[in-house]
């Protein structure tokens, strides 16, 4: 049985942008970490939502109709099968719920692509 | 679709402890609001892991076998079966991750039984 998960602790531990960690198993979900900064690329999860909350840092999910804000403390689900793209000017820290072996680019692909390695 | 969910500010419209608020949904599951302080009951969920997440205050985690401790940022998911029993000396401030339908007393039932109203 694990024990108690820190955060801020797991973040530390995560070097690259655009990389999610997995931290803990919520049944068959994945608790992740990331560190994020810049564009990320257009792509949408046919099958899931996606929830992301920001610890730190201001994260902007692009929809196709708007832009999602959020700062520390602050949650979004982006529904399934809807185009996003997240962006930070600066660094962000944020926590990703979504069912085990989501692919982070989901439809789209490309070089961004990459496992959810546990830390 | 739902916009950006401030857990702040949704903590602010709780007033009860032991209550949990839905304030959003992933898939078919609930991301809730709760404020604790107190003895919670000894339960159990026969069919569900269930993730807590300390947003402000501490949080104690009563386990048979030990303790586990959760202070702001610390996240820790019970074991479906792991008979459980939350406690907190002064107000907590957390999220709770499970899928919907969930009774916060789970197989314990008695009065601090409460519907996850949405928020």
């Amino acid at each position: 049985m694990s024990d108690a998960v820190d955060l801020t602790e797991k973040l530390s531990l995560v070097r690259e942008h655009w990389s999610p960690k997995t931290v803990a198993m919520l049944n068959d979900y994945e608790v992740k970490v990331v560190k994020v900064r810049g564009d990320f690329v257009w792509h949408t999860h046919d099958d899931t939502d996606e929830l992301f909350l920001v610890l730190a840092g201001e994260l902007t999910i692009r929809l196709r109709d708007r832009d999602v804000v959020l700062g520390p403390g602050q949650l979004f689900v982006v529904p399934r099968g809807v185009e996003h793209c997240p962006h930070a000017d600066e660094e962000v820290h944020a926590v990703l719920l979504e069912p085990a072996g989501v692919v982070n680019t989901g439809d789209a692909g490309g070089p961004l692509t990459a496992e959810a390695e546990r830390i």
